[in-house]
């Protein structure tokens, strides 16, 4: 509670505002999780639109305040209305989150992954570490789009990852989210290490494009508080991963607690959003 | 009752037939909600399939009873099938329906929207009401996907909306779906204004992409009862809309949600669609 | 139980090794059920990673275990990827499954599967039975996705399918996988006929897209017997399809029914797999 009260805004708060305000969001995204993406968007209380054509792309991206570029399964044209989605969202003070999936995995996804961060400011970039990594440090031990082993975020790694996290952010500009068994949020001044979630929710494909999706509605609902509107996407959906467990039975799967994981996000509250956040500050 | 005994068919009629008949439909259709449309069409008795590249559209179609051609995340090459297929499934006289889906919300879509309904005659125009004006008047205000508020149907706003939807139905040839808080589904002479379906309907994406793809297999099922068979698909998935709110349970949210709309249209018979029917004739 | 002792390995045995090696399965497959399929890879142990760029295929390929080609939703791009990372997985002796979605129904499809026979050496290939006698006979009767009724493996024709099946694979070299009411795991000499499933199956869009997946992740797993594999996952997705027809509620329907079946597979342990496999050898 007392970490709350340092802050300029509660995460009550902002939920609130995304509920009130129902950003409207533009997604460039992969065909895998575009559905869930989707309708965890309308969950939280913004409203999605997906366009990828480059015909489209600038005008869609004007008529929503915010844009969610997410290159899993991006392809030669997908690229070009990322970029130009990308610097549109820029002129017009959209908030542009980018969520580098696979980046590592293939010379495409990396290098597409720079030329957006060289070409475009984004607000957030939210990955897993190994993910975040690629991008930072020029290479990478990305296999396929989960975290290797050897860079995952443990309590022992935590302050390494964190100042890493910080120096990137600093780098970029961007509030950088690596997300992982501890979720680190930071700008180059704070992080917020959150150790909400469950470890069920990587036998889900896409939790990661999901709350990369939702983070987008978060900060454009709160743009002036992108720090503490990263953290409470990211906090949300941990706390979702954790209730939507709790309600497993002994016959459901990864299929339902996709499910009710959305469900959760629908259901969520403020007051439950802050009386479930379990996170510190480094 | 005396509404349906004045019809020609009944919608119980026509939804025996769909479950006879196994209308097998087209889809060319956007990404995001793609999976929902071929669901609800198993669901209601149809078989989907999806097929957008120019080298088999017409093709396909041939194949197929009926076609649906949604404009949601199109693009330069699926935007020619589309043409293609239209104009294929016109030769063979068999129905197509077009969902506008975000006319308006970019020049693209508006465009392609009117270039569809110049080059192909649709039996049904399936939209809100603002992507349905912007067709209509030239003109729109349409945000995003979902009708603006000032361009709500209401109670004080039906005898216009109707007579509206009479007129552009004339003007086109096709049955004409303004699907909203009250749906209106008429053609030049008549409409059925009706009253199913639940408000947290719209917080599911697709559910008008899935009434469409519904759509296409009723009009499919039942060629000389086109106004009657948009109708039933309408009511259809307003009842349905219904019957899976009355499931929620308090965790339930909008996931759980889509999954028990497709799950009642599957379970759906034709006396629940028949005693369920709220509608009047304007 | 008899049966499984003749084996080399047993079901069980291949499930434990999916979920011990988690074998990254790079899939260029449909938009219509590639949600679906990643979720299933996950749920029965496998990790999935989608990507269809050309400027892409090979490297992603490179970095996975296996790969699973589905031709459902082709284009011109994704035809060059899949024989691109079909090649280059031959090369690096990566079991490939091809599954040759709605070949028959039209040219392309036909002709798609025909030159990936010719170009690449799959080690599975499965579909319903009108698309493998296509395939093999170089005509056919496919009507959209599904095998028509007059194709249908039935007690009555199932010696002559079997034999079908044995030579298709003899003249591939792939075990040859037809499924429907009974579905055929065959390579040459063997073939598994197997009895597993429910009819309620064909409801839900894409269950042999998942089957497809799934096969990959244990062909990979155990490449040393890819017949014992295919079996296998064949299988667990009918033993999974009737544990989820039993927990099916009055309201549930196919929406959920699909939920349920992932579930089952999540759930699935090596000893259900072999407790419940109904099969005999032909």
């Amino acid at each position: 509670m007392s970490e709350i009260l340092q802050q300029d805004i509660s995460f009550g708060t902002i939920l609130k505002r995304v509920r009130e305000l129902c950003p409207l969001i533009h997604n460039i995204t992969n065909y895998v999780t575009v559905n869930d993406c989707a309708n965890i968007l309308l969950a939280c209380g913004g409203s999605p639109i997906m366009a990828d054509d480059i015909a489209e792309a600038e005008e869609i991206t004007s008529i929503c305040g915010g844009l969610n570029i997410n290159i899993g399964t991006l392809n030669y044209n997908t690229v070009k209305s990322m970029k130009a989605a990308g610097k549109r969202a820029n002129a017009l003070g959209h908030p542009v989150l980018l969520d580098p999936v696979g980046a590592g995995a293939s010379e495409l996804r990396t290098q597409t992954a720079r030329e957006l961060i060289d070409e475009i400011d984004f607000a957030v970039i939210r990955g897993n570490v190994s993910e975040i990594k690629t991008l930072a440090l020029g290479k990478g031990s990305t296999k396929g789009v989960d975290a290797d082993i050897a860079d995952k975020v443990t309590e022992e790694t935590l302050d390494s990852a964190v100042s890493f996290a910080k120096r990137f952010a600093e780098e970029t500009g961007a509030v950088i989210a690596v997300t992982g068994a501890i979720d680190i949020v930071a700008d180059k001044d704070r992080a917020f290490c959150i150790r909400n979630g469950h470890p069920m929710m990587s036998s889900i494909t896409g939790t990661g494009c999901q709350l990369s999706a939702m983070t987008a509605a978060f900060i454009t609902a709160a743009p002036h508080h992108m720090l503490e509107a990263a953290a409470a996407a990211t906090i949300a959906m941990g706390l979702c991963g954790e209730k939507a467990f709790e309600r497993l039975s002994a016959l459901d799967g990864n299929a339902s607690y996709r499910n009710y994981i959305i469900d959760a996000v629908y259901r969520l509250t403020p007051e439950d959003l802050e009386r479930g956040a379990n996170y510190e500050m480094r």
